[in-house]
């Protein structure tokens, strides 16, 4: 790869060169078999060997117990948003409690009061989405059908430092963004989302780790491919796999525990990654204003604002000539947005902050 | 790769060796903007010129009017299954009515009946779904919402030789396992849908191409995903897409305009290929029994029996020692399935027929 071009999207990860070393390798043969990895059929005992290796390292990263399932779906998480309240809301008579935190647990409401009622626990909105709640601002139904927020809100660049305590309540979370990024405590979650093009491989699959006792309310007016549970009894190829994804995640869980060592050491990495850039912001805050409150902040995406709208083009504009490129905030919010996924090289955040710093010397 | 190896599976097509070798190139870095292509933001222009390339080509090689749209969507057909019902059977008061041939279409009536009255209108069970109907066997309710077939049945390898008529029913089909295999009069269909799997890329992606005005009458109480004027607007980033899937989509019908030139070619090598097994088949009918009727053959997909179920064991373990790989019937059927999709090489069509004459002498 061209070096020096660093991509800072928001949407969509960069890959270690490992990980690309791989795959141009296993597209000429994989594992002696003769044939592409585009060519393993989702039958092949190939096949089930890359999605069992997917699996065994995800419950190697995050500690996964054997009461829960790992799925491998389509539909990022979009069709999650309707997929958990047709399978854990729907002829429920119960609430729904949402936490409403930012741009995508906002969306995932709309699709959600289909199925049934929707209480919104807590609403940032009128604070810009600028923080997450502390544990004593909520307060949740006690017969709430679940709870569900979204640990790391990828357009404000706000994340959750803790996991709401949500008593006997299911919780329910969209970790998109910041999965397999840091050590979680699994057991506290009814059911955990991701689509995989952030951390944990390229576009086209949703990782969904499922509490089974969860699965036991389920009604059975439910499609086929919407009910989680044909998608549990087949090992997630009920129907054909989005194999080459799949592989992908293999590829990608591989690297984080043989070359990063795991999710404490990872952690560390996004801590320092990040460190670096909001101590840039807070040196210079006259010209860079965070948009995330301190306490808030998300490791993975940092977002701030430039004094005029003229500037903030200019910093694109002038970051994508050096090779930082997809630095712009997300379409409905504006701005400026760096996003540190997994396989980030310190190398990249160093050459944003020396474009930062330099940009900032030259137009204060 | 290595030579002499030929997949013949019914779930996941070959490729061939130029796409390949673009996928291993574009990996390193795609056309100068120094990031692999696994790293496109599915929001960039060089993103949107991939998806517009990919219709491009679908449009030119099936000459796809105006009034149609080409969507790129995720979940396979399985979900089409369900999306089909969801968007133009649900609140209709009015049949649909499907035409049973095979696995497939029978598969998709379970999820049809979530959503209305469906009416079996044909049904090929009672002769083993060894034929596919003639013009004069079916008959359609003069109000039927639209009428549903499955254009090849891939276990079973049967196909339709022509295109039902309908009258003014819209007619909705599933064409993925010959989709892009020979010429098609889309103006004769409202909704043709097809994952990609198996002629048009990998696995992950789902064509949908949909005539305009059958998006009129839908209903609105869908949940986002699942339905289609969502997609329509976005121009299938309504979500993140299954960017490289695409992406892929894209090599291949540009293989298939380039190195093969159109389906009017494509056709004339897939009655090459098939012509070689059936005729061998029919030479050897005490031996080789073929499933199909000869007016219903497949030419994607040969099905055929041996004498003895030891025999049938030994035909896929003789043949997978030979480098001929995927031999075995779909689960449900038993036997022998030998799938030809579009990338199959007459030199694997040669080797399969050697393998065949050579093991009908030593068994016979």
């Amino acid at each position: 790869m061209k070096r020096g071009v660093y991509n800072f999207f928001g949407g969509m990860a960069i890959y270690p060169p490992r990980v690309i070393e791989e795959v141009r390798r296993d597209l000429l043969e994989y594992e002696n078999t003769g044939l592409s990895i585009f060519e393993m059929s989702h039958r092949s005992q190939t096949f089930r060997n890359i999605i069992d290796k997917a699996e065994e390292n995800l419950r190697q990263l995050m500690n996964i117990s054997d009461n829960y399932h790992v799925l491998f779906l389509q539909g990022g998480e979009n069709l999650q948003f309707s997929m958990i309240p047709i399978n854990f809301l729907r002829d429920k008579n119960r609430p729904a409690n949402y936490i409403v935190t930012g741009y995508w647990s906002e969306k995932a409401i709309k699709d959600a009061r289909r199925e049934g009622q929707v209480n919104i626990i807590w609403d940032g909105r009128d604070e810009g989405f600028t923080r997450v709640p502390k544990q004593n601002e909520l307060q949740f139904d006690s017969d709430a059908a679940y709870v569900y927020y979204t640990t790391n809100e990828t357009v404000e660049g706000i994340q959750f430092p803790m996991i709401p305590d949500v008593g006997d309540i299911p919780l329910v979370c969209d970790m998109c963004s910041d999965f397999i990024s840091k050590p979680i405590d699994v057991t506290k979650y009814a059911l955990i989302s991701a689509h995989a093009q952030k951390n944990a491989g390229i576009a086209g699959v949703t990782i969904v780790i499922i509490r089974d006792d969860f699965l036991q309310d389920i009604p059975d007016n439910i499609h086929t491919m919407l009910d989680y549970r044909p998608h549990v009894e087949k090992s997630s190829i009920y129907n054909t796999s989005p194999t080459f994804a799949i592989y992908t995640v293999m590829l990608m869980t591989r690297w984080l525990i043989e070359d990063i060592g795991g999710l404490e050491n990872m952690n560390k990495l996004a801590q320092q990654r990040s460190d670096i850039i909001y101590e840039l912001l807070d040196k210079n805050a006259g010209f860079y204003k965070p948009h995330a409150k301190p306490d808030s902040r998300s490791l993975i995406n940092i977002v701030f604002n430039l004094p005029t709208a003229e500037l903030t083009q200019k910093f694109i504009a002038e970051g994508a000539e050096e090779g930082l490129v997809g630095l712009q905030g997300h379409r409905s919010l504006g701005g400026i947005r760096a996003s540190f996924f997994n396989p980030m090289p310190m190398e990249g955040v160093h050459a944003l902050r020396d474009f930062m710093l330099r940009f900032h010397e030259k137009y204060r």
